[in-house]
């Protein structure tokens, strides 16, 4: 089945899929995206993540492309055309096009809005994380605004390719203080040797994931000691368990960092039972 | 005269210019570009553009989308469609179309690539020149990579938004060092009270500008003196003139730095003088 993507008020084949070649997200990222998990055909915490979408568009001053409503009517009839029971949906507004010019066009013009879904493999995601995943350690050199979820993301795709050189899946950026802010694409957290479950604030550094927030009503629910805190590699070295949070992974243990094993190599048992638990805590639409 | 722009093999009108909603440049800013100034029909030292562009891909693994031959032609045949006398020719490349995953494609893609050009009105430069423009400065928020010539230009955007709603046209950005590394789109340059021409070094922090290079040696011909370091705002505050240096702009004097006047608030006669010499050290093609 070729994969249908909503560009721009059509539906369209992949393939004839296109923006124009000014679209300012083209010659400048200037736009942001979201990535929604999908199960069993609905969309997993999409209220939350369409909150963040205006708020990352509020902050580069880009209108909403179309009211809430009929955004959450293209979500959903985007994965009902492309017939996905599991898997994920990425939407990406921009600027829209204009002439090239570094600020904002004087005559304002019509935000770009795409979207497109497609299926997983969950049996192949399931034996991940099972497995777990390697994580690689490097200097943050992204700008201050990654709370801003924008298309900027070049620093990522080289922080992922390098990881996927250094046999690992994730690359988490380590600050000027020596601290993990987060992964390229997920945020970080590891468990102490006395159960306590630690991530950094999302104050400073970091995007204020939406996995990692429903996470933290579960562990509020479960009962498991959380500390919003910077933690630093060697620290996760000598953790418990470790592992990242994104919306297409949503709990992923990480077995190693930098190569050294953590606990006994394979993946916590916290980490597995949050994993198992998280959707009870989810709004599915 | 509708605009023609060469996209992946084919010379299409703007309006029908398009790449795909998957082409990484779109969805993770994985592509660089290049600007040349176009006079009297010719390319304004192109060579050394493309030898730019060679290296901007190399640092980031991009093959080059043809051989520099080809590409030389189709950016003339794309100055000769669009019957641009003076003006600007556009090229981004970017690593192509693949579904989207941060880390390059395991299946390498064909690299994309569009050119465009315009033309834009000399006079009208001419008069900006000789009125000279504001500059504002604001802290450096950039990655260190700025000296990949990339797409991921976010940053940049803001900071010309910024500077234009504080009257100015350009902003300089200030590293932790308290000194300018460079303007969102241009080279930054003061001269001294005592004649010393001031810019920093390529080393770190800045992109090696093609302008700037053709200005040395426009220096050195001029026996002018050069200093390569970096400087502060409070010493562009204090300098005889300051200017900018881009393709599109070639020496664009700047006559005010956050609000205040450089020297009598008029173009410094010694900027003006390098404009109009620039040319007789470039290379036409």
């Amino acid at each position: 089945m070729s994969r249908i993507a909503y560009v721009n008020g059509q539906y369209r084949d992949m393939r004839d899929a296109s923006v124009n070649i000014e679209d300012r997200g083209y010659q400048f990222s200037d736009g942001v995206y979201e990535v929604c998990e999908i199960r069993g055909g609905k969309v997993v915490d999409m209220p939350r993540h369409l909150k963040r979408l205006q708020r990352s568009l509020r902050e580069l001053r880009i209108d909403m492309p179309m009211p809430l409503a009929s955004l959450e009517i293209v979500i959903h009839e985007t994965v009902r055309r492309n017939r996905v029971n599991y898997g994920i949906v990425y939407l990406q507004v921009t600027r829209g096009v204009s002439r090239r010019d570094h600020a904002f066009p004087i005559n304002p013009v019509k935000p770009a809005l795409v979207v497109t879904a497609r299926g997983l493999n969950f049996q192949k995601n399931q034996d991940t994380a099972s497995k777990g995943i390697g994580v690689i350690t490097i200097p943050e050199n992204r700008w201050p605004r990654v709370d801003i979820k924008s298309v900027s993301l070049l620093p990522n795709v080289l922080a992922k390719q390098q990881a996927r050189e250094n046999n690992a899946y994730e690359a988490w950026f380590i600050d000027h203080d020596g601290h993990v802010t987060e992964g390229a694409s997920s945020n970080a957290w590891i468990i102490t040797t006395d159960g306590k479950v630690i991530t950094r604030s999302a104050d400073s550094g970091i995007l204020a994931g939406i996995t990692r927030a429903v996470l933290m009503e579960v562990l509020a629910a479960l009962q498991i000691k959380l500390e919003e805190r910077p933690f630093t590699p060697a620290e996760a070295y000598e953790a418990a368990e470790a592992f990242v949070t994104a919306s297409s992974q949503i709990v992923m243990p990480v077995v190693r960092v930098d190569g050294r094993n953590i606990g006994n190599g394979k993946p916590g048992p916290l980490a597995l039972r949050l994993r198992d638990e998280f959707h009870r805590f989810s709004a599915f639409s």
